[in-house]
């Protein structure tokens, strides 16, 4: 079985990432790549990392062109998922990797985007409890957000097993491949070497909703967040560090026996030894992720720091993962754990 | 009048970031410079960037050495400069650029820093109230930890006003010369590019107990404070987010008023207009501070960001501009609050 | 005595490196900054480094606004500076940071530039054997492009001292502000860290003829110049890796020799003690050259490597080190060797 | 069918390097893994980034531990191979990432070692004209240096088309991984960001004779070597800037013609279409070649570029393909041209 993949949105760092693990999926076939600016391009001005896609033309990103995939991914600005999915029909699995279909709060999707209120897909993480289930078969995954991505996967188990109270404070550093591959100036590498500096401050970054959902699920309660994200001097790479008020009787044995079981058998997700910390570097490339936890008892807090490729597991890695579990393929096809270090 | 100043661990990085201001102040002039495992070497191939001092060879580290200077600068690994200062006697100004005086709890001491509790002098902090009138005419400075000059100039403006809660969490990144020049792995050049990772997790950096007592003393209660410090892919710079729960009734436009009321006139520290959010780059090489405030009110949190420069606000400017202050010389003198970017 | 200094361009990278600097030179006052598509903008969100002109705001570029100041200093792009200098007269003295006024050969600048040639006007690389002389009471100034003072430093004694055959290969590494503050992908954080890349190869860089006329100049013979310059993920600094065929009897010690008669009593540059090697950090932010020179007897040719700021020395440090003695003032003043290092 | 590989030297970069790509090889089966000071010590906290080892114990270098397997690679410091390859026998294929087997020129080897000569092996270039038939079947491997492959890619076309002069002039940046993970000062991350800097100049970096040898072997005649190598902030890569005096006649279309011919067919090194330029970001990760070449008529030289990854295709990456060969497996098995970029 060959599954044969095109790609909306190949020339941006998400669409990129998309193919390069397509290329050593063993189950995969490259089809179509389109793009909006770029169409018409070859695909090794690019994407010059992807040399066995070199001499491949950007088409223009509609559904003609994405018709006649058995996958299609895509990697859009946001607001424009729902309309193609609709004119390519039930045929093909959507994977979006855009936020349009991730927030079952209209109000908070408007709030946070200002444009009418798509509807939900299944959620493209399957650890969080209940998404795997929710994905097999499915012809419709929205992958989840890159910093919701590493700050669920870090707090989930805290929630689930309710060692802490429903408000979180979380700050997160991102590579700045995360802001994307449009020209800002703020993004300018001469900018950015060198530089730490937040941005969305005081809960205004749409991934917060996102990731109060999230949470506010896996704990039955409404989670309050507090989420401030801030731009490293790397490329690639999420270092999530979260943090939320103990319950009473907290012990540091039973918050790290609570994150053991609650990540017991996931394949991409590892609780480190004790004394060993998360870095993004370990990660790089790779679809792994990277936990270690920690109680607080001066401050009463629960710390829990995740490390994931904001690209790979946070948005590409996320996807195809997603794509296996649709497909009922092994969820591991294609994915590694190890990652490009140093 | 012309101050004759001599620096104890001249080739580490504070030490050169030390040599580094005093070769640009106006009333300076450098004495000895001492060293322990490069003594007996010239300080060009140690600090190639101090080209004045190219020919200047270390002595080794010793009262002698260090006698018949108006002002001692010490950097030293901790423990060392109780028994220096009782050495040199009364005469000359010493700043501490360790941590050996700057808490007053001997439990706190003894139970971050494994060893006997050597007392305070003035602290080195002059924009915390209280903290310039006491280091007028000291004989003694004990200079702040990086990482607490930059959480305490965050957040100390919502605790005098009363706005927060008595409990912070704050998630800071540093450049790596804050880990210093000894030779670990983690800090290997090829490891740290890259990569983001925490250290000292669960209340357990040596900076924790400063962070409290700066915090506690403003706010007139115990402050709980959470910290995590992290490693950043640049050589310096703290980005210090800070929270707190705001206080009923704290409102956007008031917390804003105080911010700028406590900052006013401070000549180091400037609150950015609204819209504009810190960066360690803008403050590269400087004694400026960059301090920026948000209320989230669906978190319920005052979110208060600052950036220094951990070799220059952070050690070697707040050591130069507590001098100034304990010689009666103008504050600023021999500092810029101009950064070396981009 | 105070200079009153207009800067035009002031939003770009070598404008607010002109402005850093003259905010710390004892005679100069900043008098009017002007942009072109920032005009009207705040310089603080801007050049955030420059605290004290944070509220400053930015003037269109023009002669009117320009008028009336004892310096003004044009940091635009190639082709404004002659029309702007007609319409300021003789009054003020100009330094142009652009290529204007660099290149005496027409068609080289025509080959170049692709624009009519405009002259020349004394070279503001005082270091170069007759330059000082020409510029002392010049009203106007063609300042060095950053990749000709590298280069130049490194090979003029060796040329000088007739050691080396007129043919001189030249690999050059630049940080990022090289290539200015314009928006093109390439120049994206994301796209530079981790990446070094090769751009104008095969004698295409406009900096080719320049460095060319300079050696041949002090060759006294055609000097041929194959010159690569490489992008490197830093955000400034020049190391420039310089080679010629050394000539029959040459030897190290006579190498070395000539190098340190012909850099005696400059006082930015430095030749390095035997076994030292420069580097871009150690004179980041200053306006210091470090040179190094070495006998390769088994290839026969002599390496000469130089690292300058390219910001600093290599634009505006070297502006105004020639504004100084044109105005007949200390040539060193508001100026330093020190590197903001580590 | 199963290879069963050994490595000795594993918690080094090569080390790291080579066990990535075994964990990634479908015919591979990781065995022993030895170390000499982390012997005794678990995987995971020395190469985080190869989670499914995490477990594995590190076990003393030794011919008892790396017996039995039908694979050694040796990632150890020079002079160390030769005893434990003739302890090893000839049952085990013995890779090489040292130096010891790679200088035929026993004079040469002492010169730059400083220590006997142990003679060669087959050389681990199989792009070079010859090194493939050599390498197959055979049961010794000399993996050539980084930047030796580097270099050797980049000119050998041109060389072997009689195209250029017998001498080189070469300046090639590397990434940090290339010297080592050993703690040296100027290795620190502090140092080393924002900072390029030259090491070996003047002919004394040992892989001078391994260009020398490569590249006069192809020219059939001495050709004479000036190689720089430098350092450039970043973890990974090397961009190798290469040129040689034109013969006479020498077109830009013959030279395009003749690296075109040159390089067909090799899987792993691609000519790139004119006006795209090699970076070392797209390869980083893979083992890829990137190579460009320019004629500048008026310097009269040839100038090649290549980008690698030194630590794949520059040593573990060709290992593997050299180990595929001399097994009889597919050259490219386990290996990819995809870099993992941004």
């Amino acid at each position: 079985m060959a599954v044969r993949a095109a790609v909306a949105g190949a020339s941006g760092y998400a669409g990129g990432e998309i193919l390069r693990l397509l290329l050593q999926h063993p189950e995969a076939e490259v089809g179509a790549l389109t793009g909006h600016a770029n169409a018409g391009q070859a695909l090794g001005g690019l994407q010059p990392q992807l040399a066995p896609l070199a001499d491949r033309v950007l088409q223009p990103t509609s559904a003609e062109t994405l018709a006649g995939h058995d996958v299609v991914f895509l990697a859009l600005p946001h607001g424009q998922s729902g309309a193609l999915a609709e004119q390519l029909g039930d045929g093909p699995l959507i994977i979006d990797c855009g936020a349009d279909f991730r927030l079952a709060d209209a109000a908070d999707w408007e709030r946070f985007y200002g444009s009418p209120h798509a509807g939900t897909w299944p959620y493209g993480l399957p650890e969080l409890p209940g998404a795997r289930e929710a994905l097999k078969g499915s012809a419709r995954v929205a992958v989840p957000g890159c910093y919701p991505t590493a700050v669920t996967l870090a707090l989930f188990p805290a929630y689930a097993a309710g060692l802490t109270e429903p408000e979180a404070v979380i700050v997160a550093a991102s590579g700045t491949s995360g802001a994307g591959r449009s020209l800002k100036p703020h993004l300018l590498g001469t900018e950015v070497m060198g530089a730490m500096s937040p941005y969305g401050v005081g809960g205004t970054h749409r991934h917060t909703p996102e990731i109060t959902q999230n949470l506010s699920a896996v704990a039955g309660e409404r989670v309050t967040v507090s989420f401030t994200p801030t731009l490293a001097p790397m490329p690639r790479g999420i270092l999530a560090t979260c943090s939320a008020r103990a319950r009473p009787g907290v012990t540091a044995a039973g918050l790290r026996r609570a994150y053991a079981e609650a990540l017991a058998g996931e394949p991409f997700v590892r609780l480190l030894p004790e004394g060993q910390w998360p870095t993004t570097a370990a990660v790089a490339g790779s679809n792994a992720v990277q936990i270690q936890v920690a109680l607080d008892e001066a401050a009463g807090r629960v710390i829990a720091i995740s490390a994931v490729d904001n690209l790979t597991k946070g948005t590409a890695g996320g996807a195809v993962q997603s794509m296996n579990i649709a497909l009922g393929l092994p969820e591991e096809l294609g994915l590694s754990t190890i990652g490009v270090a140093p």
